[in-house]
């Protein structure tokens, strides 16, 4: 049930879990894609505010998602949460960066707006 | 510009490639989402063909995408290539293992549906 995708070069293994006839030897393929949505909008991110000349440390998202009850299961409820530590002058800043994102740049992101509510949240540290 | 994915104990890397200012050590996280799109179908039909009890090789899928021109550049157009090696009287379960994939099963395909236009295809080896 495992399979290697191979893209531009590089390896990335997919599995089911063993409850699926699965190994686990990799994510899942429905769970990768959330990734490539916090990948994106964090590349964005980190792009915008080196642009901004902001400094930040510590700069993590998380993404939590709800999936429907029935077959095929999407996506219909997905929260970003983007943690990062910056000066206090920069938070307004950190919050246009992630408006760019998620209104402008990241695809991933315009493409899950076609089908989940999605909600973003910054926190601090 | 490189995010490493923690899923499930799974460890993901994402970059960028030297022009967009990353080192390209891992794949692009829109690229991602073409594999978890692969790997979503391709679990299913394994799972489906293995009830089917049909006996099958070299099974691999080929995704190719067409990306909008304007931000937030999306998937529009996707084909997705299912090569397989298998008896000649088992070809249309294959077809029903990738109807059964594509309409019913497969969240992440479903999810594509919503703003790209999909099309399969069946190569026999």
């Amino acid at each position: 049930m495992s399979f290697t995708a191979k893209i531009n070069g590089h390896n990335v293994l997919m599995d089911t879990k063993a409850d699926d006839g699965g190994e686990d030897s990799g994510p899942g393929p429905k769970q990768l894609m959330l990734a490539s949505l916090a990948g994106c909008t964090g590349i964005d991110i980190v792009s915008i505010l080196n642009k901004m000349k902001v400094e930040f440390s510590q700069f993590s998202i998380d993404v939590h998602a709800a999936l429907s009850n029935d077959h095929p299961k999407i996506y219909n409820l997905v929260k970003i949460t983007y943690t990062i530590k910056l000066a206090e002058k920069d938070k307004s800043k950190m919050i246009k960066a992630v408006q760019l994102s998620t209104e402008k740049y990241c695809g991933v992101y315009a493409m899950f707006k076609t089908f989940a509510k999605m909600d973003t949240e910054i926190d601090y540290l």
